[in-house]
């Protein structure tokens, strides 16, 4: 009943637009009444993001069940590919979506306000993670931001595109840049094989001091 | 009249709830009729947040017209604090708007669209400045997502304790925090001087294999 009831909205959405189409058009397509559109759905907003509620429940269980040993920042980044999940697994309503989104100002206010929620979903693990670490909450909020705008830009350019290509690649090219600048290389490493080095030198820095600086890190560990 | 309709609008706000407060309300107390409202301000909702628009025109102009061999993340962090002038310039009514914030779903939703707009207002200037770099654009909206969130994390901070201490230490402080992950150290050199080389390399790689990545790398410059 629920799918049919989203089904029956984008199909009137596509045709007719999104402002056009009344809760009532929606029901009478699926055969159904209007207490049954709004036992599932509280507006018709609510049935253009049908499956967002759910998948931020799934993220908050996966952030608190997770291992505590793995590092946080990889932990966020598996929490937006669960979020990636979700529009990559239905390409054609992914698209679609997107594009409502684009034209209807109210649509875009609301998805505003899930990405947010995710957002803080991410940022409330990663303060816990990080409290007791000087400018902890700080660091959370900045890498919570991060790993969501990152996520956001691969799945846009997906969306733009119209579906097509490896989302999911996209979305780990974008979330290696983040981890890269705020993952293991700066955090707790999670073990000896994942320990990296960094090295920012200057170009006209000669060679010879950065091979020392860089036996001194490696000589530490 | 529009400062006028500002004050009495937040007086009572202040004073009996933001949602039992009606437009007929502030023109009364205001002492003006109820199309001057309207001619300041589009909705109730507006007249909380009176000052953003001029602010994001002012960081629009603020970015198009600064210095082009001027540091792009500088940049942004400083069209930041033009942000941060504007809350502090006005504790007390900056504490009032934010404690309203937290308490009406609808101005939550406004205040998240208005600082999405700062977002991306910032977010455009550096994909100009970063066009042509790989990932130009995704390292604009991660650098962009990253100065909103340290400013609004130092800001909030700032916000919660009811406009005590300097804010534009806390933001300043939040700020360095991202230009040392995003600054100058890894953006576009101005010139050869600022030229820089950046390694990533798990521990357990052969230290001949970083030397030669290394050789490669400033070979090309």
């Amino acid at each position: 009943m629920r799918e049919a009831l989203v089904t029956a909205a984008f199909r009137l959405f596509v045709e007719r637009g999104y402002e056009r189409t009344t809760v009532d058009d929606i029901v009478t397509l699926a055969g159904v009444g209007r207490r049954s559109f709004f036992r599932y759905f509280p507006s018709k907003e609510d049935v253009v993001f049908p499956d967002h509620e759910r998948c931020l429940a799934d993220m908050t269980r996966f952030l608190a069940t997770s291992d505590r040993t793995a590092d946080p920042v990889d932990r966020v980044c598996d929490a937006a590919r669960l979020v990636l999940r979700m529009y990559a697994d239905n390409p054609v309503f992914s698209v679609q979506r997107y594009r409502l989104t684009r034209e209807v100002p109210g649509l875009r206010a609301y998805e505003l306000s899930v990405v947010w929620r995710y957002e803080r979903a991410m940022a409330a693990y990663l303060r816990e993670r990080f409290a007791g670490r000087p400018d902890g909450t700080l660091r959370a909020d900045v890498v919570a931001a991060s790993v969501v705008a990152a996520h956001n830009n691969a799945l846009r350019s997906w969306l733009r595109s119209g579906g097509g290509g490896d989302a999911r690649l996209a979305v780990d090219h974008a979330l290696e840049c983040v981890r890269s600048a705020f993952g293991t290389a700066r955090a707790a490493p999670a073990g000896p094989a994942e320990d990296v080095v960094v090295v920012v030198a200057r170009r006209d820095v000669p060679l010879w001091r950065v091979v020392r600086r860089l036996e001194e890190l490696l000589a530490r560990s």
